[in-house]
Formats: structure tokens, C-alpha cells, sequence
């Protein structure tokens, strides 16, 4: 099979994960998320909601570390719930932080910032929350949920709601903020909410972020295998909140998350505000080059997608396309051609896009711009 | 790569295809284009411009058959240029009905219709024309385009104006319509016009098809290889102009065609008028199976997708939806699930969905309707 | 890739296994391990050699049963170390018995065989020894190992050598017999040995085990994650053992152990006895179908796989072949076509051939036999 | 499907075909083949038996062009049958050298040799011939084939028999030299011999290759496309003949004929001399890096195969290994790790291979030896 051979070999050639098979024939695929930063910021992957067999996860924590490896991110937490904890007749661990400190250990040597959190696991109000950049989990152990979250912001916490959609606490999916909530994010305990949890997207918690300012969060809340899970041999992905960073720290993106500069890339969509899902898309965006043919008004535009996205776009320029209805799709990792119908032949112009699966708020699409020079 | 992904999910739902290698290894990928029929018509899919040494082609009218075959098309013809004949040093062949009858004889003990065409090749006005459903190619050699067209028409010809667009015509790309293409028109002697031609669409040819109630065409015009020129392999497929017919006769697809009841199949795009394009994309979504999952308001729905199709959709129900924003993609030849928020535990309610890869006018996109009614 | 070429042509042939896509996509490859039966035995597909966090694996008892199940294992056992716990001080669990009864739940409503085992870890002699089939695992902690055994024998165990070449316990990787271990067999207190442990094989155990009448033994030893150690979404498996039973229960297993009936299936090789690999490789090769072409003596032999071994032939007939050298390829799942030079037409003849990619001893490959009769 | 567009880009990277999809996006596999030179000589790729329109085929010459391209040939020739022209009614063509001149034409731009060539077509003896080199195929059409073979030798001919062993005119499919051919090549008249012709094998022909010395060739005989006859789409290739060569130039080719510097590609399997086998293969596997993993003296060898073929070898070598039972497969052009138990720590030592997918004679496979040099 030369053909399929001969993908893998590309693999190998630019990579960045190998795996050695155990009969010494190295093969791979690319699992790893590949978005561009953008100017001024870093945009760093993170999965702030996993759970390991210290809460009530199937793995020890050094499957999460080599998961998260294999994907690439720069952060992860793993939020084992502080009340829940099914496994207790087989791990006892009265240390809460025990799960924090066994992955910060397998990551010792890799490039991974591994962030201390716990799930808070109450019922409705206020429900599930995270509570990460935490110093010390055990000291979360108490009755009153805000008696929990004002401890956790005493170390420093960013907390976030998670699941509000959730069906066993919201029969109808919907995610509704109670006064509870709304105290909490008056005294500045909620700093985020899950718009994105596991296969789950909520419209409504979107409008909650965007009405409260609170920080658009998407998570994995992965408890069994993320390659199962996600089907990653089949190219899916996991949901992971990609965060706007001034450095590549635990710092960076704590400021990051605080401040909501924030995207969740979620079943090859992007949710945030157009503050950073423009710039992030727009640098995954490339006019490579652009030509008239021969004798001819129709330019063709090579464009490369640094991204994992494959964009749905909606053509907002005044000029129609020649291989294309108003509906283009732009492969992901590759390039793809746009040729442009400008009728007269111009030196520059402006490819105005709408992003179908880019949403800024509940049914709105993001508009990006690309500036066309012919060389 | 979504069009691998849907040969991928082609092969594991439908592997209507095998291939016996050389080396006797059954392996096979799956070309066979595939649509539903509708309520009342046949959908035949048919490829009415093409090529071969007869004229300008590269390769001998067997090998037009095999790919026909290979397609599962319904119906193709060999539309050899009349009046352009660079193989003629090698190939004289004073008959111009000879590509049609040999393609006649390699087609005889299968299931394909071939209908005899010729390609009127003229500068414009009127550009190329293809006339098909002649009897006798060798009648149409005359020098004034008109008395050709009558002559076709004597013999029972559709008409269709070819490449409307096509920059060595028309520089901008823009497809215009002349006075003698009024006049043609109005003299019957021009019924449709290609808005898709190889790998280019045109928005202005198929408002001019609207305007002029001409049939919406879409050919390959293919001269080298269907699997090269659309990457086959790679998931591609050619463009084709699905007829909706009363009966899977020659006399049915010009009944058909005659009658302007076509979509054309581009690209992963749907073109066409309501009429046909709505009832093609609602037969190609059946609601398999809907249910409530345990004590909640959210509606699994399970789409099947009948058909090759990649549809794009934007959610125009009044619900929103548990896994997507408002736009959900439904993978071709296999199942979907969708998860609404019906709100309320209903008996059976109304998807509506705008079809974002299709198009009944430039920009316009259909709106359908998927009746759900829970188990 | 060959093994993705398979991969490849299982997804054709025989989609046995469905994934559904958070997103609500229908995608598999079909992972399950398929082998036919054989005249008077189920063929069972065993892995009795695994960690999970009860000793040192990575992964809770139910991921252990989810990769089983999707690899279409009858039975599994999990043989935690006894002596080795290296999670101790976050899994105390004084019941060693746990792994086992965990592991029997999550498989209570699937077809999934669970046998309660333990690893008895030692230096060399006698290294590491599995002992299944066992009643209760906790009365096998003491010092001498020779006391474990025969405790382990009076609850009815099955007992194994593990990994006899493992070099941390053999520099050279060579199995060795010792006395204590001559003294085990003689006593009846070893009853197979590993010829392949993981990614290990070893010439030396397979002489070994024939010379002495062990049981045949390959295993995983897993401690990740079978998808990622042997690469199963690139077509890789485990290695397990295939046990020959006379029922598809634990005692038939047992039987089947006892009595030596068992092949090795590991990286597309076959290691066993005669006695039982022939019949596995007959019975997975079929004659489908046998005719000579058109006023010829070459017989066109179709033959079917119904196995996943890609199976590497010597021609061993005095005939010679149309389409291939001595060396013939058999795809695993699907059918390979054989033209054969019989220089006179027959009714029936017998094909010959060398399997060499299997074993019956060091160096040694089992010969086939294939009745050919021309319908 | 992230996982396959990352194999598309990969493929961009080192591919040395791209495809432009009709939509834009850029998609390939490579399907060029892939031998490395050897000491002295260059490797040259050609098919010396393939049909155009001008007899047979069906496909104008600009295909055949094309499609060596796509393989990455070195060179091709069109040997149109002199005497079957079963296209005349339609392509009449006096001039015999037409397609050779049409195919030069093609190739002007690109880096292939164009050879000219005819196939004389007579019945047995001779059967069918090839005489490529030649320089007017018109002074070939005489009726005694010894008048046309001289004719051909005397414009400087390389002639070979083509398809020995075809059923049309050998019914058992066994190649037979007859008094005739005797004679031709006593008197200079016969070159070569195909032992593989299109999908069929002789092991006959090799062996009369051998006993008269007559140089070993191998064929497409192509008349239909390759990519359908050969899967190449699956990873199938044609059948070529390697041409040992002292220069890249038809004078270069024609020497390394004349001199049997041939071996054969064909199904994965490779048929020629020990003089030209051997170091091909040698040639195509590198030891990359040789160590002792820590404490052992089981040496790990990385081997790179620089080629396309997936070699099955029989290891010769006096160590057993770790990871292996006697047979080990090499993947086409990628690294493999093979485990040597050497028993002691070497500074050096030699592996030896029996390669069972190469045939220096019927049933006699070459053997090769690999350095290793511990780093």
C-alpha cells in the first residue's frame, strides 16, 4: 500500500509527536492542535476540567499529562471533585492536592503547565464549579459552598461555572443564572462559565457570559480516554479553551483568563468575542499569493489555513467568485484557492468574509477582512 | 479534508463498489455518486459535455464509459466540437455521429443511456452551444450558427449555451447575455445554460437562468481524466445535472430537461430551483429515529443522510441546539445526531434549516422543513 | 503499511464495530481481532497478562474491560503484583482480590470472560510467574515462593512464566531454564511460559516450551494503553493468546490451557504446534471458488481470508503460479486470487504452502494444504 | 478529519507531484516511484510496452506521458503493433512513428526519455516482439519477422519477446523457446525476455533469461489507464524495468540493455541477477544508528528503507532476535527497529537476510548483508 505508506512517512517528515511501534515501525498521526498566535498575544490550549481516578476519573493522572502531550496543549488542571468521590473505599488520599502533585510530576520534564483546581460539586444553586490556580485543595473542604469560594479566591482562584446546560441539573439544557450567581459574580467569585462542556454547547450560557462579563470557558471534563471519546484517529478534538496570553506562564494565563481574553474551539467551531476570535482568525488566514491569469479581471487568490479550522465562510465582498457560490470553505493546515471575479483588474482590494462556524454571541457570526495585494 | 472523511464514511456505509486488483486483493473506494429519488420523479444523473479524440479529447469514447460506469451515472454524451478538430491530421473521420456510436457499442450490455450530442463551436455571439438528442451530427456542418440550431432543433435537439463565463470569452468572468441569445431564446432555440462548466460556477449565468427560464446546466466539458481532473480518489467527484424524470428513458431526460427540471450537483453544492431543490435535500434527510433521553426536554434526533451530499445547515427552528450552534454539518451516507431543546416534552414538532451549500438564485439559499415526531 | 492496507480492507469487509461521534457522526475501524474456529474447538482470544492501578497500570479496572470488548476478546484477566505496589500509598486496598471483582462488575452485562489472577514478582529464580484461575489472591502473599504456587495449585490455578528473555532479569534476552524452574515442572507447579510478552519474542521460550510441554503463551502486559502501544487506530494488536476450548466458559479455558491447546497471534505472526496452527490457518483459508479461463490449463483459484493474519506463503506445489513468484500474500478479511499452472486440466488437485509467518518451533514454519476442486 | 487533511499537507511537503483540485484545494499521494541509485549506475525507471490509440490502447499519447510523470519514470515507449490496427477505419495513420513523435512532443518540457518503439505481432514463433531504439517504424512493416528483426537491428534495435508465457498463445502459460528463437538470438536478433507482463509472472521466462543469457524485462503492456489497471490510488504500482544505467540519456538506457543490467519491479516483488539484485537492495536499506540498551547486549538497529518495496526477509544471521521470529518485513520508505540478541556486546557484526520477495532464479532468493557498527 506505497499510498498509504507514504502518508505516514510524510507524518514523520513534519510531525511533532512520534510514536515508535512495538515491532520497531514508526508511525503517527497529527494530533496536535495547531492554532497561530496572534499580535500582541500568545494563544495558549488549555483543558481546565479533567478528572482522574482520584475524583471519579478512569486514569491515573499520567495518562492525562501523556493525553495532553499527544494534543499539544501548554496547561491543564485536573479538577477532581472536592465532595464526590466514588473510589474513596480504594483511595482514601486524604490530600486533596495529590492528583495536582503526581501530574506536575510526569510533566516535570516536558513543556506543560499543570495548574492546581477542584471541582466544587454541589447541586443547583450554584451547581458545579472550578476553582483552579488554587494553592491548597484541602482547605476547600467545607459546608458552604461560598465560604468554599471565598477560601479559593484567597489563593488566588479563577472560578468558573461549569455544565450550566447540564440535563441532570437543568432538565431543559438551558442554562438560567440564579440570584445566587449573581451574588457571586457581584463579589467577584464566578469569573467564568462553560459554554462548551464535553459534547455539550448552550446558546444561553454564551448570552450569560456575554450579559455578566464573565470569561467564555469550554472544557473536556473528560473522565474515561480522550482518543476514545473524541475519536482523535478520526480527526476529532477535544474542547479546550484557547487563552489569550502575554507570556507563556502560569501568571500569563491566569491574567488571561481574568481579563476574558479567551476563544473555545469546540467540534471544528469557534466561540468568543470578536475582540480575539477576529485576530485569531484572521492570522490563521494567509494571502499567499494572489494573480490575474492571463488577459483576464479574475484573480486568483491562494490562501493558507495555519489553523486546525476548516472555516465556513460566507463571501461578504461585492464581488462574486468564480469557483465558488457565496459559500467557501477553507481547508484546514493547507492551501486553498479563491478565485475572484474583481471586473476590473486592481492593484489591491478586500475579501470580506462572514464565519459560519465562528460565533461572537447566540446565532452572530463573526466578519473578517483579508487584504488582496497582486504582486 | 472533509471530502476524505466522506470517502472514508462512504466506505464504511456503502461500499457499493469493489475493485479486483491485478494482484487479486479486493479493495475498493466508493464513487458511485448517489441521491434519492424524489416524490413523482427519477433523479438521473447525467454528464451532457464531454470530450474525446473525436475532437479535442484525450482519450477513446470507451474510456468515457468506464468513468460513466464507475460514476453510476444515468446518462452521458460525447459532445465532440463540430467545427474544431486538432486531431484531424490523424483522425479525418468525415462522420461526426462516430464518437456517439461507438460509445453506443462499449455502452450496449449496461445499464447507461447515451445520447448523441455535438458541441457547436463558435466565437461570440453565441460562444459554444451543445445540442443533444440529435439524430445526425454530420447535418449540423453549416456555417451560420442559426440554421445549426435549426437543424438541431428540426432533429429534436436541447440547446444549452456552454461556459457562459469562460474568460477566453468573456474576460471577467461574467457570463452576459447577447441579443442573439435573446432572439435564440425566444425562438426556442436555446433551452439552458451551464452554470456550473468544470470547475467553475457562475452566479450571473444562473440569474440569467432564472431571468430566461432556461434549464440549469452543469457539465465536466472533461477532455483528459474524470479521476485526475476531480481527484476521484481523493473523495472529488465530477459535476453533473441531476434530471428529475418521469421515467429512466433517453425520452424521459429530454422530457426532463426540456422542462427545466434539473439541479446541479458542484462541488459539494446544490443548484437549482426550489421546486426541485427542496424536495432533493428533504428526501435525502430522514429522521430515523427522535426520543427523549431519560427525565429530560432534549430531543436526540437521528438524521440519516441519504445521499452524497455534505449539507451545511443553519438552524431555523425557534429551538436551539444541545451540541451545535446554528450550524450543524450532516456527514453524507451516514447517520447525524442532533440534540434540541424542545423546552417542553412534545409529541412531535418542526426542524427548519436553511441549506447554506445550496442555491436557488445568487445568495439565496432553500429554507426545509424535517417533521419529527418522537417515538 | 500493509497493516493499515488491512485496516483498510477490514473497514470493506466487515464493519463490526461502531463509534458514535460526540458530534454525532457515525465513524469506526474495525478493531475486533477475528479468528474462525477450528473442527472440535472454539478459538478464544485471550490476553492473561494485565495491570491496572492496583499495582502498576495506568488505568481504573474499567478501561481494562472497554479495550477488551472493543478488541473482541472472550477473556482477560488482570494480575496485579503481588509484591510489587508502587501506588501503595494512595491505593492501600489490602484485598488483592479487588482488580478481579472490579473488573467482573464492568463486564457483568457484556460477553466478556474475567479470571482472577495474580503476578507473583520475583528475582530470578523464578522471576516473574502468573498465576490464574486463582479463588483468592490474598492468600498468596508469602515469602517462599514455592508455598505461593502450591497455594495457588490448590485453588486450581493455571501458572505461566512471564517474560523469561526480559532483560532486566536476562542481559542477553535469552530464556534459561534453572533448576528450580525443571523442579516447578516437575512438580506440576508450572504449566506454560510466555514466548511473547509485549513487544517481545523469544526463540529460546518457544524450544523451551516444547521441550519441556508448556503451554504456549502470549500477552500484553499492558500498563498504558492498548491503542497507543500497539498503534490499534494504525492497525496494530495486542498480542494474546488464542486458546483452543471445547466450551466458551472459564473451565473450558482452563481445559484448554492445561491441555497445551494454544497459538500465539502477535505482530501478524502465528506461534504454536503443529497440531493447532495448521488447523487455525486451514480453517481461516477457504477455496471459494476454482475454474480454468477459456481454452486453458491456468486455474483461477479464489481464495478467501476469514481471518486478520496477512498470511506470507511459500509456494511448496510443483505448479507453478500465473501471478506470483514462490512467495504469495494472502490480505487478511477479504479474498486473494491465485492463477495456477496445472500444464493439464484437472478436476481437483491440492495446493501447497510454507507458512512463514508462523511458527511450530525456532526457525520452523508450518506447511499447508488447500483441496482445490474445479467446479 | 483533522488526522487525514494532516496527512494531505504532509504529503505537500515531499511530494514531487501536486494536484491542484479543481476546488482549490491542494491534494496529492505519491505515487512516484522510489529505488535509490547503487555504486556505479544509475537506477533508471522504464516501461518499454505500452499502447496508444495508434493500435490498440485507449488513450492519445499525452496520457501515457502523463501518466509517467505521475510515477516518476525515467523513461517510456510507445511500441503501437505494426501489424493490429483495430482503430484504422477511425485513425488511418501511414506514418508508424506517429505516436513516438506525439509522445516526444509531449515530453519536450519535462524530464522523461522517449524511446521509439514497435511491437512486431506475429503468431507463434516468435509470438509478439518488441524493438525499441529503432528510428522509422515504417521500414518494419515486411512480412518474414527475420527480414523486420533485421531491419530493426540494423537502425540499432534492442528486441525482446514480450509475454512468453501469455495463454493466447501458450495455453498452459508456460513460456517455451522454439527452434526459432534459437536461432534469433544466435544470430544477435533477441535481446530480452519479458518475465512479467502487465499482472502476470513467468518463472519459465526466467529461467530461459537465464540459460541464454537474454536480458530480464518487465511491462506494463498497458491499453486502459494505469491508475485502474494497477489500483494506483490504493498504493499499486505498474510493473517496470530498473535500468542499471552509466547515464541518465536513451544511449545510456540502450547499453545498460544490451548488457542485461535489468531487474524487474513488479506486485512488490523484485526479479533479477545477484550482480544487479543485491546491491539494489543494499542499496536501499541504511543502517541509521546500531546501540546496546542499557546493561544488555541486545543491540537495536535502525534500519531506513530508502525504497518503495516492503521487504520480507528470513533473517540468516546466527543471533536470534528480540522483537522477530525469522521473518522480518521492511516498510517501504520509512525506519524499521530490528532487536539482536548478540549474546555479547560487539563493537561490530554482520546481519544476513535471505530477501523472499526477490528472485535471482526460480525459487532462489538473493541474500544480503548489513553492517552494523555500534555507535
Amino acid at each position: 500500500m506505497k499510498k498509504l505508506s507514504t502518508l505516514l512517512i510524510c507524518i514523520l517528515i513534519e510531525v511533532s509527536l512520534f510514536a515508535q511501534t512495538p515491532h520497531g515501525h514508526s508511525h503517527s498521526y497529527d494530533r496536535v492542535i495547531n492554532f497561530p498566535d496572534v499580535p500582541g498575544y500568545q494563544v495558549l490550549k488549555c483543558d481546565f476540567h479533567q478528572h482522574s481516578i482520584f475524583s471519579d476519573g478512569s486514569v491515573w493522572p499520567d495518562i492525562r499529562v501523556q493525553e495532553a502531550l499527544k494534543d499539544g496543549l501548554d496547561a491543564i488542571s485536573l479538577t477532581e471533585h472536592l465532595e464526590y468521590q466514588p473510589h474513596k473505599d480504594d483511595v482514601p488520599h486524604p490530600d486533596r492536592n495529590r492528583a495536582y502533585e503526581l501530574a506536575l510530576g510526569y510533566a516535570k520534564n516536558h513543556d506543560l503547565i499543570v495548574v492546581n483546581g477542584s471541582e466544587v460539586t454541589r447541586s443547583m444553586p450554584p451547581g458545579h464549579t472550578n476553582a483552579i490556580f488554587i494553592k491548597d485543595a484541602n482547605k476547600l473542604l467545607e459546608d458552604d459552598p461560598i465560604v468554599v469560594f471565598k477560601e479559593a479566591k484567597r489563593q488566588g482562584a479563577f472560578i468558573f461555572w461549569n455544565h450550566p446546560n447540564w440535563s441532570a441539573q437543568a432538565k431543559d439544557g438551558v442554562a438560567k443564572l440564579t440570584d445566587m450567581h449573581r451574588q457571586m459574580i457581584k463579589e467577584g467569585l464566578l469569573n467564568g462559565i462553560e459554554v462548551v462542556n464535553d459534547v455539550t454547547y448552550s446558546d444561553e450560557a454564551l448570552q450569560i457570559a456575554l450579559d455578566n462579563n464573565l470569561t467564555i470557558m469550554g472544557t473536556s471534563d473528560i473522565h474515561g480516554l480522550i482518543d476514545w471519546q473524541y475519536e482523535v484517529p478520526h480527526g476529532g478534538h477535544r474542547p479546550i479553551t484557547l487563552v489569550f496570553a502575554r507570556e507563556r506562564t502560569e501568571k500569563g494565563i491566569k491574567e488571561g483568563l481574568l481579563e476574558g481574553r479567551t476563544v473555545v474551539w469546540f467540534n471544528n467551531t469557534l466561540i468568543g468575542k470578536n475582540d480575539f476570535l477576529v485576530p485569531l482568525i484572521e492570522s490563521s488566514l494567509k494571502v499567499k499569493e494572489a494573480s490575474y491569469s492571463n488577459k483576464t479581471s479574475i484573480a486568483q487568490i491562494i490562501i493558507e489555513n495555519v489553523s486546525d479550522v476548516e472555516y465556513v465562510l460566507e463571501n461578504k465582498s461585492s464581488y462574486t467568485l468564480h469557483g465558488h457560490t457565496d459559500l467557501v470553505t477553507i481547508e484546514p493546515n493547507t492551501t486553498t484557492i479563491v478565485d475572484v471575479k474583481t471586473l476590473d483588474v486592481l492593484d489591491a482590494f478586500e475579501l470580506k468574509f462572514k464565519v459560519l462556524n465562528a460565533v461572537n454571541a447566540p446565532k452572530s457570526h463573526p466578519e473578517i477582512s483579508l487584504q488582496v495585494n497582486i504582486k
